[in-house]
């Protein structure tokens, strides 16, 4: 087994760049960091073409990714390629899948979506696909200008989620045009709405949520069904994007039949 | 007007330690950047003893926090003690507020609180209080081992929710003393609890919920009126502790007359 032990072997330099998220983004990549990240992925069939360790971890490679090229590096050399001051020693290279392009549709008069219009915390990114996962949505679709799912806060937050559920990325036009032709009420998160307690809601259904900054714009929350409100009787002037998605994400789940 | 333009000025020295917030701390300070932040603190009636700006920001200082003593630092000096690339030119700091140590009681019959037990994510805790807040709820309760509500993160996340309701810090035993007196269910987040949504709820009533990585500890568990779980059809094992408690804060609310 050959273990690279300098810090300027081309491999490592390439590894290194590869964990800057803008350089594997432009190759087709995902680079991962930490067993749990990496065993969430695997767990959910994605499967990696390169998993990197250190020594201690050869064997956890060789059982959770035997089909993958194993590059073994040594402690020192792998505190270059990771973000940690202590990592764990286990990394991997996965192709990034490709963002659906058709918005899925069940059709058993469960479906929910999310539709998130330009999200831009991968934090708050990464926690509303995990709460669409816990809550079996059928999809979540992104405008084009959310942020990227594959960043590495997105997947640490989603704790796995990602890899579970279909992720759209679709214009706000061509989600409503979904929308209108499978009769799937789009409820806009809105602080003019209605209260969410009051609203008249049915099933197949989209929840908007808009910008951390400007929530929704105009011309999308205009095109909605309904603008809904969950009702804040205290101070804040409104919830975190990822409190109110899975706020309403669980009284549309509680609507299902 | 002095403006202090050396980055090696014993001033600009003792702010860029007060920025680290363990520095911070132990001189019960609490060293706030950024506009909206500041901006937060002072309109909740939080009275900084100190601002800090550049040149620029000389008007803002004079028109937010009139009575509070004003240091004018170069842009270059003010790189220095923050922790932004491009600062907006604004910081302030104020002695950290005491964490009450009575829990408070409406006693109208709605009274909602969040305890946490050894939350340990800076942003979670940030958002479960700013739902608080939203939510109107009496109190959040956090455990000793719960991370630092004044740390930047969760200031940030806390959008002035910090300043706006009480932070109680208290033990789990002291939390129950309290809640049995006063005849207030206790929920434990819990996976192995009944359907949220078939749980006989009533006001007044607190919802536990444990750190982000083991959840409750069984004794705590052991000690709440009844285990409570959000029911979560897909794939996803648990929810994020901050869009939990966002989903039982808002459940709750709902029950109030």
């Amino acid at each position: 087994m050959q273990i690279i032990t300098s810090r300027d072997n081309a491999k490592v330099k390439r590894l290194a760049s590869l964990h800057k998220r803008e350089n594997a983004r432009r190759e087709g990549l995902v680079f991962i960091e930490g067993e749990r990240l990496c065993r969430d992925a695997f767990e959910s069939g994605i499967k990696p073409f390169e998993v990197i360790v250190t020594e201690k971890n050869v064997s956890w490679a060789e059982e959770y990714a035997k089909e993958a090229e194993m590059t073994v590096l040594s402690e020192d050399c792998f505190k270059k390629i990771a973000s940690t001051v202590n990592p764990q020693g286990i990394a991997c290279i996965l192709k990034q899948p490709v963002l659906e392009k058709e918005i899925p549709f069940r059709g058993d008069g469960n479906d929910i979506y999310a539709v998130l219009e330009d999200i831009q915390d991968p934090g708050n990114l990464g926690t509303i696909i995990r709460t669409a996962d816990a809550f079996d949505f059928t999809a979540v679709i992104m405008s084009p200008s959310t942020c990227d799912p594959f960043n590495e806060k997105t997947l640490r937050a989603s704790m796995g989620s990602v890899w579970h559920l279909p992720l759209v990325t679709a214009s706000m036009d061509d989600a409503f045009a979904f929308f209108d032709k499978n009769n799937v009420d789009s409820l806009a998160m809105h602080l003019k709405g209605e209260d969410l307690n009051d609203a008249d809601l049915k099933l197949p259904a989209a929840y908007l949520i808009g910008n951390e900054g400007r929530g929704l714009t105009s011309e999308t929350s205009a095109k909605c069904t309904r603008l809904v409100k969950i009702p804040m009787p205290g101070k804040a002037e409104s919830l975190n994007a990822a409190a109110a998605s899975a706020i309403t994400g669980y009284v549309l789940a509680s609507k299902r039949k």
